[in-house]
């Protein structure tokens, strides 16, 4: 089976990058054979000495070493030109996740994708990812009803890097909580219409800089569009070593819940939720089992973009077709 | 639109039929050609006068006007004749349940579906089916873990038959209840390992013939091998009108649950639960949009038989890849 394993890059050794390296360590049919970085490579400290670490600018000319490239750079300054870059030379993966532009960064990568016989998988991990297929899936079985998708309780990267963003606050983490009675309502399949602050609240945890005005650092953070004026938004201030002590983990989660109707008094009811220690431990799992998956399509001669939506399930998964139907169906 | 719309047959109007005839007049993009029955097709009486009832042995010679024909039969008396004998005339779905026999029907239809140019999509519903993918999703993700699949709160058809063969029992129910401890330590990432007694309980509904001797009655259900024997089973006895009146639904539902850990102390629990207050009209929504992906599969050319591990989430629903990206992703 050695000359079988696939070979698989990461590009970017963020907490992306460290989750994919420690999941691809769980999988006997793929081996970590590089590791691309903007730093310099010899400040890299990797569980392995042995891994190759190499300068991403340079990434091109190992492409015959590299069967599947997982990238895990960020979706805001990272992968929109990462992406359609690494997929001239590689077959990828990546979690981008600015929904509203997925269309646009679907046709760079299927562009580039195509026009070096590559295959891309884009916006793989839980949310876009997981969830989006519950969602698909849910519609398509139960056409007549309504999906309602919660988050949390967990980190929200975006809206802590808000907070960190209000004068006077010198650190801080924001939790986002979904509202305990809307969630009933909807898993009840009462199918509610539900304001933004119906459905979530959020919690923000504030370190203040020394001497800031904790009541303005309030009202900045609460009032601020966007982020926090459409919801229920409580602050707390903890010092330093509380923040490092009890919220230096990236807990996530959260909730598809499909409700919908066959006959008129029939409710049928479909949830798949997620409960995670690690949100960026998760997201690389997902983006291994889907490097599989990009490594098994290419293979079988297959170019472009595609997504979640496109990927058999069986692709997925180690096991023989044979063996899954025995074992698992 | 109307040319492209899916010409749909259905094979056995018992419950299932009756739940996929529902589910197609929710989805415009498809449409009943048919439906075929072993019964003397002027006693059916369908919603639609119109639609066409036609004697099932004949089928074949309606091959050119149906698209794909949802096999609609039991798993244990018609199918195993009926999948092999119209995957050689039909695209076609079924919901083909006895686990163990599964590898032997995959390759019964494989042979037919293969000769004729065909394509079938085997074991289609929610267990095996939705339930099934989860496993695996669940299992490639997180391939250091635990699964564990909860039935009901349910109605369970062969527990239910096996109670009515009990000398004394003139109708009867069996629900599955998941026993909630187990549920519980499941859900907090525990990955216990347990017994069937541990993980269900079974509740029976009886109905006595007259003068019939409960105690022996109970005796008997309770002690009954395979069905009851491993199992905390209760048994109560309830009269024909309250049986009538309160158990004539088909509830069922349950759970499939994967615990696993990413670094050491990183627990990551993802669930997939259905609550279902009918069980058959779920399962044919189902049938009906795999009977959608099973279309667009032979028309791209592809034969053969195929299990939910073969289809990409995408093909299931009617809208395009495009909108599908741009709304759900």
């Amino acid at each position: 089976m050695a000359s079988d394993t696939i070979r698989v890059g990461i590009a970017g050794y963020g907490n992306l990058g460290r989750g994919a390296l420690a999941a691809l360590a769980r999988c006997p049919d793929m081996r970590l054979a590089g590791v691309f970085t903007r730093r310099d490579p010899t400040s890299l400290r990797l569980p392995d000495p042995a891994t190759p670490v190499l300068p991403l600018d340079e990434a091109a000319a190992h492409r015959d070493d590299i069967d599947v490239m997982i990238l895990c750079g960020g979706s805001k300054d990272d992968l929109p030109d990462q992406g359609p870059e690494l997929a001239r030379s590689f077959t990828t993966v990546d979690s981008y996740d600015t929904h509203a532009r997925i269309p646009r960064y679907f046709e760079a990568i299927d562009a580039a994708a195509r026009a070096h016989g590559n295959l891309s998988i884009i916006a793989v991990g839980w949310d876009p990812g997981l969830f989006s297929i519950n969602r698909l899936m849910g519609e398509a079985i139960l056409p007549a009803g309504a999906t309602h998708t919660f988050w949390g309780k967990g980190l929200s990267q975006g809206h802590s890097d808000a907070i960190r963003r209000v004068p006077g606050v010198r650190a801080g983490v924001q939790y986002t909580i979904p509202v305990p009675e809307a969630v009933a309502r909807v898993r009840a399949g009462e199918q509610p219409s539900l304001s933004p602050r119906e459905k979530h609240r959020r919690e923000c945890l504030v370190v203040l800089e020394p001497g800031a005005d904790a009541r303005a650092v309030e009202q900045a953070i609460v009032a601020m569009p966007d982020y926090f004026a459409d919801y229920d938004t409580t602050v707390r201030f903890i010092d330093e070593a509380t923040l490092a002590r009890e919220h230096a983990g990236m807990p996530h989660g959260g909730f598809v819940i499909r409700s919908g109707q066959t006959a008129s008094a029939e409710r049928q009811t479909m949830e798949f939720s997620l409960k995670l220690d690690s949100n960026p431990a998760f997201t690389s799992s997902v983006l291994v089992a889907y490097a599989r998956a990009a490594w098994r399509m290419k293979a079988a001669g297959e170019t472009g973009a595609r997504t979640v939506f496109d990927v058999a399930p069986g692709l997925l998964s180690p096991r023989s077709p044979e063996a899954l139907r025995q074992a698992l169906l």
